[in-house]
């Protein structure tokens, strides 16, 4: 048997702290049963240095850890625990060249506009760096999204708090009716593989190819057009409506993920909003660099440059708008951060069930909660959150002691309609047709656009979609619950993907099983009417809505997504096992800075490790592998059950202490199952050790807090510095050695 | 060819009136094709007088027209014409035999508590005039409503009024999640004819038996409760829940037809609201004979017979009630008229389209119009509110102009479903047990029951379901348009229908129709997703969601449900067409006495008629009266077409002007078409006759107005008395006689 590898990732911020305590427990637990666990760089600031790799000295250089993990996906022995990382805004890329650049890496600023060849060259390596990077490479298969039964028990006997909803609540979403993308999905599934054309026709009636695709047979296009026309005037009437209504406004979006099209809408709704700043001063932002995409905080940032007078007079025509507009949400109203400062900030994933489980509401300049119009302006998916809201209105909270589960099986491998995140979205720069042409030169769909409007094409190929079905059919069997595929009849992809649905559920014995193709809303209503009966029902979806439903089900089930079970079986036969869906935490590292206390949970990655260890003891007739995959599952149990998660509060246990009972548990499983007296014999000096020293190692671990941890890097940190900082316990390092 | 009768009706105040005007029209137009119009009296004082005959002398006598009618009903022969008439609540019996008493008719009062054996004689022929008495005997045979295509596209072309609704509205349905009927229903198919006892089970074990109930092999029985203290708690929380939200508060119920269970439930919410004031006068108000049941109306009358200032001081803690409370909807807020005053005020199939149709608002004490919580205590059917109403703060009101239509098919035959109206509704007096046994002595259901529930059971026959979804299918087929049967999955009732309904669906060829089966949120969502997009969806119900949806979609779609055609084909061959489902308008009779103008509209006895005519021309064969129906059917159309309908306002044409053009029209299609040379050649006269005379006849009718019409009856009307006001062109009355 040879040696068999978990490949572990360090990513950003709380995750990659974290890591630095747990991975140590992990390495010495899996040399037991010869697995070694291999850390590999894809941080944000690793794939910036990787990006300039060539214009680096060797000594500065980095690894490109996408690159090798990319490419291992390819290989049948693939097992990968991939922590959450940074999907970069360009505010969140600006201040990560900032800190390199002061740690002597001598990187090139990003240019906005970019002129000379070298520069496009800059931009399009920090392209490829931006928002949803990390995901389309590593996930080459399809998702298999749940909360695992010790985690949903869990909750229902701790339920976390979940505000009321009142039947008079005024929240809503508020969407585009005309005009955004939904209207205009058009859709064809391509008879041959070849290569076709995404083209610019000019009123002139000359031809600019944006884009060759080579496409499979099979394969799905979709191409759709949100009017900035429409846009613009459907967040103003939104304003007036919201003003008129008295109701707090706030946008959501996923400027990060889809980082083509959404930071320019978001741009729309920042110089709508402050539309008299943006009249008056319009020239003169864009002299100094204001890019409104990147929110009112780049206002603030370049005018900076300005003499101080100006500059008051510019925060005063600020100030000046907030009186004509509705009250604005707050991202943080101690700071004075609204929901129109920075792009990255409102995530409409997450943002969207945290305002649900919040009552319906957001936060005001008050600091107090209100009712808050949430504005999502392509109805294709904001549709659901209405359905949710009224729900709510209708029947209450969500209660997480009795409610089902919503588990997901999302259509993801081979970058399946990863909309506006990718190289196929274009913001028209003039009035005229966006096409996408065949090989032979047929125009397979068309679009009128005018200057301003955004569109984008998106593929989806057959075999991710037939792999697809597969795993939905799998899932409902295994856990003989019903599954909705959520197709939408007025959607033109949908209904492409809904013969291919159909012709493939034949394949399977479907025999005894409740498989349904919905609309989203029916889809949806249908399983929130089941959920508040307590039953479970499996969403199978596109990716957006795997996205969506696996961060709206999980924080209403568990208060975080975090907690979710999260697997890639990748279509080559390998293995990904993904960890907290909830973001990489940015409070938290603040946190840890601020008092040394790091209330991250570690939850996930127990999860995906045991599922990790699994899948190599099944693959390999590993049987030690499959002892410590079980074994560590009843730790993370009785970590759950004894409340030894960390604590929100400095001085309090906090992710190393965490660490430190999930380690102690484990060692003490291990000690008392019979299945392998190798293992028991090995473990039991451990088990015991640790439970002799626990009140010392927890004392060891609440004494370095509640002072400033000195962190020198904050996106692209100094490993041994960290572990330092995430490894106080001499005791528990010590026994840990011992192994 | 033997002469053919139609059987039109009299009923009461509006339609009564109209009457008077327009079957003279009819009649002199059907005689030309051998047909006569037979008036019979059901009003509402003819079914009082009808009931206490044998203790009138004979020339106070009346003939019993609804029994006559009813035996009619057996007739394959039979052609019945039925406008609304009242289903009275007792305050309109009290009125109506206070004005019979006056009228020299000596009837007894109706007695409150009786105790002598006469008394309870006197009351249960006094309880069989009471609530939904006419319909039962009449309708043998399901319901076929729809909007005729005239009307349809006369709405189209001159939408009605549609208050905007706003995302924020605060307007809710509020129902019961416990406790109600829909939670307690039980339900049996009847495995062979026999005679089931209803029965009351006592603490002690002694047996009462309440009722025997002769039933049919597949007759569905079904059982339920609601109970008393948790509808009083619940009427409690709703009180509290709308004072802290500052949210107006509403009760909808339908306390005529549901004659015993909603006045029960009626006055629970009235000594709820005013708890403070039963509390303290709760002895005096039983002493002067207070009933809550009757509403706060009931208090202001009985305390008339207390000294003046213990009066006042009654009055003003019921205001200081007020204090304590949420604001109240009223139904006159001039007049102070609340809507705990009446129990007939606020019937929820009418109140709750036009509260839905109003913005979502109700009449508060300001006069102005204000979100309300609309509280329809059993969730059944409350929940099609609450989805109408999320739908509307989502998608905004509906249009008229290019909303699609919601036509029923409503099983209704042999009394079906008619729940809570009848005889096998009680009011628990003590805690026990009620239970259905059958011959055989099983029992076949059981509640458990405290002092103050309400118990109730029901009864749906075989015949009259198959009959039912025959007609579904029929529908569906004719008019090419999906067909939902609104059956719930949670609902007792409904799962015995469903086995029918699937049973006899495959009588029928459906091969090609769309014909589903959904719960009822899923029903009204699927059909008003459909009526937004232009699309027809027929709605295929039981007798309760008949009753709700034939006023609420015609009141969304056209303005009133007075304007739906509605056909009882019944099951022995004869013909029901009933109109104006809109009730039989009090305020006009109001109006037509202060300014003699009735603005009572009899469009649906154009449409109703023309039908009727169409009918004897096919089953007997007689093509003049397949030509007056077609031409009708024209006159009609061109009547909307020109505006002709009645104005709202005294000195405008009104109900007798639009008959008058109705008349006109009617000749002058008669006049032209060329299918009968013999009706062309006799209308031609009249044609030109009415043409020229209009403007004499329409001034002639106008002169009248503006001052009081003299009415010496209002429940019993003299008809000469009423036929010289309606009648008072005298050029237009002897054109008519001239035929």
């Amino acid at each position: 048997m040879s040696k068999q590898t978990i490949y572990y990732t360090l990513t950003d911020e709380a995750p990659a702290l974290a890591t630095a305590s747990l991975l140590p427990i992990f390495s010495a637990f899996a040399k037991e049963a010869d697995i070694s666990l291999e850390l590999t760089d894809i941080s944000l600031a690793s794939r910036i240095l990787a990006a300039f790799s060539d214009r680096l000295p060797a000594d500065k250089q980095a690894e490109d850890g996408l690159k090798f993990l990319g490419d291992l996906t390819a290989n049948p022995e693939a097992n990968i625990v991939k922590l959450p990382n940074i999907s970069a805004s360009l505010p969140q890329l600006y201040a990560a060249i900032k800190e390199l650049n002061a740690q002597g890496y001598d990187l090139p600023n990003y240019p906005e506009n970019p002129q000379s060849d070298e520069d496009k060259d800059i931009q399009a390596r920090y392209s490829k760096v931006l928002g949803s990077a990390v995901n389309p490479v590593l996930r080459q298969g399809n998702s298999d999204r749940r909360a695992p039964a010790a985690v949903k028990g869990f909750a229902r006997k701790n339920p976390h708090s979940m505000g009321k909803w009142s039947k008079t609540s005024i929240s809503h979403a508020d969407y585009m009716r005309d005009g955004d993308f939904y209207s205009s999905e058009q859709s064809v599934t391509m008879p041959s593989a070849q290569t076709i054309n995404i083209e610019f026709v000019a009123k002139d009636g000359s031809v600019d190819v944006k884009k060759s695709l080579p496409v499979l047979e099979g394969e799905i296009i979709d191409s759709m057009k949100i009017s900035c026309t429409k846009l613009r005037a459907f967040f103003e009437k939104s304003l007036e409506e919201a003003k008129a209504d008295n109701i707090m406004w706030s946008v959501h979006l996923k400027a990060t993920m889809m980082k083509v099209s959404h930071p320019i809408v978001f741009g729309h709704a920042v110089t709508v909003f402050f539309k008299d700043v943006f009249e008056k001063y319009g020239d003169l932002f864009k002299e100094i660099g204001v890019n409104p995409n990147n929110g009112l905080g780049s206002v603030y940032d370049k005018i900076q440059s300005l003499p101080e007078a100006q500059q008051e007079e510019i925060k005063q025509a600020i100030e000046a708008c907030y009186a004509t507009r509705p009250e604005l949400a707050m991202v943080d109203s101690d700071k004075g951060i609204t929901n129109l400062h920075v792009p990255s900030d409102v995530i409409v994933d997450a943002s969207m069930p945290a305002m649900i489980r919040n009552s319906g509401k957001m936060w005001g300049r008050d600091g107090k909660a209100h009712d808050a119009k949430a504005v999502i302006p392509d109805s294709t998916y904001a549709r659901i959150y209405q359905e949710t809201i009224n729900f709510c209105k209708t029947n209450g909270a969500f209660d997480p002691v009795t409610m089902g589960t919503v588990p997901n099986v999302g259509l993801m491998a081979q970058k399946a309609e990863e909309y506006g995140s990718h190289d196929k979205t274009f913001e028209l720069k003039e009035d005229g047709v966006m096409r996408v042409v065949d090989a032979a030169g047929n125009v397979l769909m068309q679009h009128d656009v005018e200057k301003g409007d955004i569109w984008r094409a998106c593929q989806t190929k057959d075999a991710p979609i037939r792999d697809w079905v597969k795993l939905g059919v799998t899932r409902a069997r295994q856990s003989d619950t019903p599954a909705v595929f959520w197709l939408e009849e007025e959607r033109a992809h949908d209904n492409e993907l809904r013969k291919k649905v159909e012709l493939y559920l034949q394949e399977h014995d479907t025999n005894g099983l409740d498989i349904r193709i919905m609309n989203y809303n029916d889809a949806i209503r249908f399983s929130m009417e089941r959920i508040i009966r307590g039953k479970d029902t499996i969403s199978v979806t596109g990716n957006i809505l795997r996205d969506y439903l696996t961060d709206l089900f999980p924080i209403l089930e568990l208060g975080t997504s975090a907690k979710m079970l999260s697997i890639v079986p990748m279509l080559e036969g390998g293995g990904m096992y993904e960890t907290g869906a909830g973001g990489s935490a940015p409070k938290h590292v603040q946190q840890l800075m601020e008092e040394n206390h790091l209330r991250w949970d570690s939850l996930g990655e127990f999860l995906a490790v045991a599922v990790s260890f699994e899948e190599l003891g099944i693959k390999h007739n590993n049987e030690k592998a499959k002892i410590l995959a079980a074994c560590l599952d009843k730790a993370t149990g009785k970590l759950l059950d004894t409340n030894k998660s960390p604590s929100r509060k400095a001085g309090e246990l906090d992710n190393r202490g965490s660490h430190f009972y999930l380690a102690m548990y484990w060692a003490q499983e291990l000690a008392a199952q019979t299945d392998n007296a190798e293992l028991a014999a090995k473990f039991a000096p451990l088990a015991k050790e640790l439970a002799e020293k626990e009140a010392a190692i927890v004392a060891e671990l609440a004494a370095v807090q509640g002072k400033p941890a000195g962190l020198s890097g904050y996106y692209h940190i100094d490993l041994a510095e960290v572990a330092k900082i995430m490894r106080p316990s001499n005791t528990f390092n010590t026994a840990l050695a011992s192994l």
